[in-house]
């Protein structure tokens, strides 16, 4: 069994991060799913997808790590091909990945009780987001 | 065919890293799968899963590489939540992200010679960790 | 249906990357794939793959903070055990990760219009790459 659930949410730009643990829930219960795969996957190249104990301070300390790595008010190559301003979100985005796969067994994602998967917002600006959820089992 | 096997292992902490690449050939090998996704996923936020040349020395320089981006004895904010001491853990988990899915082709993982599947500690204390291979396909 | 493609291409050393997303296309229409998963993985512990918008700025940028996270010419333990000169590379590929899922919906990878898949040469020597693109689906 296969299913595909779009979805969107609207994000307030970078370091902006939504918990969307009870999305994929929600997807795995209404396909029926039992054992199988959950596969996130979020649209363009500036956000990206992981897993972290879903509160305030846990999220701050990774973005400011972003922070230091790619800084928001950096110099970024990307920034003199298209006159934008958002090369920290991208070089973000490429690192930390566009999807994250997890595994479902017995109709649970297979999660410790303080690790929620989150959508990060990486860009400069407000955006809505796609994502996807895509089950895949029996 | 889909199959779920829980293993669980113990660590000594912070910098501690398990070469799983038998355990998770074992599980293809004992579910008779020839084509098709091996799927690893660690439960917790505090851990991650990669692939490298497990050999000491790269072991080593990856676990200084994280120490200089999420040092084990920075300040962050998760501390004041909860009084942990591992906002290290969780920033460097997030990171490097929980899963890792390979193709298995004709009963083999599609990996180098010197390329293994590792579980990595970042948690601050020894933790009994629980893993999951999902093995899917024919 | 799961079809596993291999899939061979020749890089110039550290910092060449490759758009690869035509070649995951051509596997998913010729495999006729409507809905399912899309799973790249490069062989080797010294090459990545992620998702980057594919153009000279943003992968500049992004091979920048690499070289700032495990500089080249770097002191490495992995020099160490084999004489080579390619701690680094280790170290990015580790970080990066060296495989990718994208949920594949009518026939179409689910990805943004600047959103490319592509393979990211950490090694120090050209090399020739071997990468596999599984789908797994109906």
């Amino acid at each position: 069994m296969i299913q595909t659930h779009r979805h969107v949410l609207d994000t307030s730009g970078q370091d902006d991060a939504h918990d969307i643990t009870p999305v994929v829930a929600r997807d795995i219960e209404s396909a029926g799913l039992r054992d199988g795969l959950a596969t996130v996957s979020v649209v363009g190249s500036t956000a990206g997808i992981t897993t972290i104990e879903f509160e305030p301070g846990a999220v701050s300390d990774l973005n400011g790590v972003f922070e230091a790595l790619a800084p928001r008010h950096g110099r970024y190559r990307h920034h003199l091909r298209w006159g934008d301003d958002n090369g920290s979100s991208h070089v973000r985005a490429a690192l930390l990945g566009p999807s994250l796969t997890i595994p479902v067994a017995g109709g649970t994602l297979v999660l410790g009780t303080w690790q929620q998967i989150v959508l990060l917002e990486f860009d400069t600006q407000p955006r809505r987001r796609e994502f996807v959820v895509q089950v895949m089992g029996e």
